[in-house]
């Protein structure tokens, strides 16, 4: 089904007669447009996009389903003036997506409209994936392994962690990206242990362990991974929690399935590492939905209370953190089928001991 | 005066006995945090700082000025569990930086207090920078500057502009930067037409004028700047509009000052490309603020209704975009002073053809 008419379906189970789309990465979902600046108003038979005049011939060639609308000052005093919501008086609106200063002034330009707020309001019909998508997410996440081989041969001890995350961006936009999903993570010896460090001026040192998180945009769509190597010989712990984290991810991996609640997957892999001793050392959830965001509906967590959807693309990222030691986290992305998981990544997983 | 007073007096100002501040690089300003997720709240006789558990220890050495608060789940959840707002009647928002459901959360929650709702909160504090800023903000612009230099010698006919925007975020990182202050524009020929266009993989050609926007961000403040460059002889409709925007920009360098209304500052610029026939095709405003974020308050813009504040530092800017040619855009950034502008660019701007 065209997503729009996704859309619509949804507007309807609300009461709504029209659907207010101001979340960019929404607004692209449904309609297709890039820019960093638009919105969409669905209606029963109907769209209208509106964009500024640096996006007219940007949004001539990439929208579909909409009528398009260069506004030259507010987009939302366009959509009034130009009586877009003429007649509709309930109108379904992101109330996690706008601010208060914005509703304020649709509640004063539209005064005859009664706006019906909904948080993660496609959250649900934008995780599954359709087929295009997963290749483009396939196409993104072989970019960043490719990255991964190459980042290898570069690392050695002496560079800093900020050397490393520079050739990581340098190679991903040589490689056709257009930006980095999140900023690099590279975190060398104790820094490991802080699972969210930025890049710092440590340089490597031989027996280090080394997180390496990183993805980028490609065609859209985020791509995601960590991987984890020794520079030198890291010791016994070290090869050990690697080892624990490896099978946690590898028993989330065979068990991940669509359907399955997803504090269920968190657990399959926590119990691994929960029986190894290190269960109060994993201490963030096994992982996130990513598409078009690299964050995204749904979280993969003990503390969540719903099921996975079907083709729904996550990542599993089991990490065990030792402070003032080093962290360990394998990150992969899977889609889930109905009765398995198809892994997008097929980067190496032994100790690379560099 | 310190920074949390000045909120305080503004909070004075608006009639409220507290605020909250939800805006990152507010909260930034205001007490030092710079990590991704935390809120301030501003009380006449103290303050509470709150974040999450990935910045226990950042926010122990950050923070100035406030109490620091650890939460597991909600910001605003753990603000109501922990009465920190307790026995206050009327509380300033930030209504343009806090979302719908936020703020329903926020009412649920606090039922006894009255929320004032402000938009640009702290903008024009914010906007006047201290002696150390403006140091700072030098040093960013510096390794901009140096990046350029570099960049020269590695344009060519051949090279993509995504090539040379890679080149461009490499050399940045690798100086140090944080992170790119925004992606790249390299928008070489036609491309050059579009001001906010994005790298293609168009190659560069003989006779291209290319158009180069870039910035970072260091030790927390952006840098930006614009240069336009010719690979090999440009022609003479090329070097005619160089030079008339060169000229503008002087005139619009020389005659800044804090005091003076934006909309004179932009007029100054405009006339000179106005009287050389382009006035047309600078089809945006002269400049904007910067500091901790790239674009801030105030734009220097004929449609602006206010004066330049006293040690703004703000971009001058100005550009004409031929359509199907190309662009010339020539940008620095400047520090308002009561008499005149000091510039914090010094990279050079006779048209260099490569």
């Amino acid at each position: 089904m065209e997503r729009i008419s996704t859309v619509r379906q949804i507007a309807q189970t609300k009461g709504a007669e029209a659907v207010l789309l101001t979340f960019l990465p929404d607004v692209r979902w449904v309609c297709g447009f890039t820019g960093s600046n638009g919105l969409l108003i669905v209606l029963p038979d109907g769209a209208h996009f509106i964009t500024d005049g640096r996006y007219t011939t940007q949004a001539q060639s990439e929208v579909e389903h909409a009528t398009i609308h260069i506004a030259s000052g507010s987009l939302f005093e366009y959509a009034a003036e130009n009586g877009l919501l003429a007649g509709r008086t309930s109108v379904l609106y992101q109330a996690d997506k706008l601010t208060v200063s914005e509703f304020d002034l649709l509640q004063r330009r539209f005064s005859a409209v009664t706006w019906i707020g909904a948080d993660d309001l496609l959250v649900h019909v934008v995780a599954s994936k359709s087929p295009e998508e997963i290749e483009r997410m396939r196409r993104a996440q072989h970019l960043t392994e490719r990255v991964f081989e190459e980042i290898l041969d570069v690392i050695r001890p002496g560079l800093t962690e900020k050397e490393i995350a520079a050739e990581i961006v340098y190679r991903h936009l040589k490689g056709g990206a257009e930006r980095m999903s999140f900023e690099p993570i590279v975190a060398s010896g104790p820094n490991g242990a802080l699972p969210h460090g930025r890049p710092s001026s440590r340089k490597i040192q031989p027996g280090d362990m080394i997180v390496l998180d990183f993805g980028c945009h490609l065609e859209g769509y985020a791509s995601d991974m960590t991987r984890t190597v020794a520079v030198g010989e890291p010791g016994e712990e070290a090869r050990a929690v690697y080892e624990v984290v490896l099978q946690a991810q590898q028993a989330a991996l065979e068990s991940a399935r669509a359907g399955m609640p997803s504090a269920d997957l968190d657990r399959t892999a926590r119990r691994v590492i929960e029986d190894a001793g290190y269960g109060s050392y994993f201490t963030h959830g096994l992982g996130h939905g990513l598409g078009l965001q690299v964050h995204e509906w749904p979280r993969v967590s003990h503390t969540a209370d719903y099921v996975l959807p079907l083709y729904a693309a996550v990542t599993i990222e089991p990490g065990v953190y030792l402070p003032g030691k080093f962290g360990v986290r394998i990150e992969d992305v899977v889609v889930l089928h109905e009765e398995h998981a198809v892994n997008l990544t097929s980067a190496r997983k032994d100790l690379i001991v560099l």
